[in-house]
């Protein structure tokens, strides 16, 4: 719980769910015997699990950093920026993970693209285990910056 | 060019490039023979490509209505919020679909999945030009998002 925007806000709850979608993300790892060869899945083969574990870590630092920042007018503004630079860049890594996922679970066959979960179970529930603390990232962050507007100009009394 | 928000502002831009996303899309077709059998590819045979689509004909239909919104005060900070949601929802499908086409394009050894642009070169260069403008809409509305902003609190004189 942080007092920085002046009021409750979300962030070391945020803070949290990047932390453990980075973990479980870090770690997800399973290997299957597919005709003899070993087949190894981790988290470090996709370009995009790679993005999402970057923008998580950069999130995770970011509500650190913002937690012993002084209180300021302004600096609620300059927060406001930041806060949604932050929700874009986690709604961009869920939704990208998401695609890959649903690619992996259900595989795509026009495309010719198998699903692989029938023989990494491990390693899907995995990613599907921080998949859904990122996407709890990416809605705390969202209200987070609904708290910031509060903070900045008045939604409810409309006054700024 | 729309006068909504108080000031000039992008908004017609961000159609042009959120229709012309869509029609792109939705006009990329290829097929090939492989093994005999007839491989065709369409953007509706992707969820994802779907989505993307979806999200393209929601931001071109809210630049629309929102040129014919009276200016007012008030208005500007409900705009603030629809805009943030529709830059949300931008980015969500851009970063989906970018995930989506860097598979198409090289592939994932590791999860068994052959890159399709070599077979279907036609559709792959009209996604690439539909992700294009796709990332021109979502990049433009961000811009109007600051625009709104701008509006609502002025940032440059931090006065609100």
């Amino acid at each position: 719980m942080s007092l920085v925007r002046g009021i409750y806000d979300p962030s070391s709850e945020v803070q949290g769910a990047s932390v453990a979608a980075t973990i479980i993300m870090v770690t997800s790892h399973d290997s299957a015997q597919v005709l003899g060869m070993t087949f190894e899945a981790k988290f470090a083969n996709t370009p995009t699990f790679k993005y999402f574990v970057g923008v998580n870590i950069l999130a995770s630092a970011y509500s650190l950093i913002v937690l012993f920042f002084p209180t300021k007018k302004m600096l609620g503004r300059i927060l406001l920026i930041t806060d949604i630079l932050m929700t874009l860049l986690l709604d961009s890594s869920i939704s990208a993970c998401l695609a890959i996922a649903q690619v992996g679970k259900k595989g795509n066959t026009h495309a010719g693209w198998l699903p692989i979960c029938g023989q990494v179970p491990k390693f899907c529930d995995r990613v599907t285990g921080s998949l859904i603390a990122g996407f709890a990232a990416a809605i705390l962050y969202f209200l987070l910056l609904l708290f910031s507007f509060h903070n900045v100009l008045n939604l409810y009394t409309l006054k700024a």
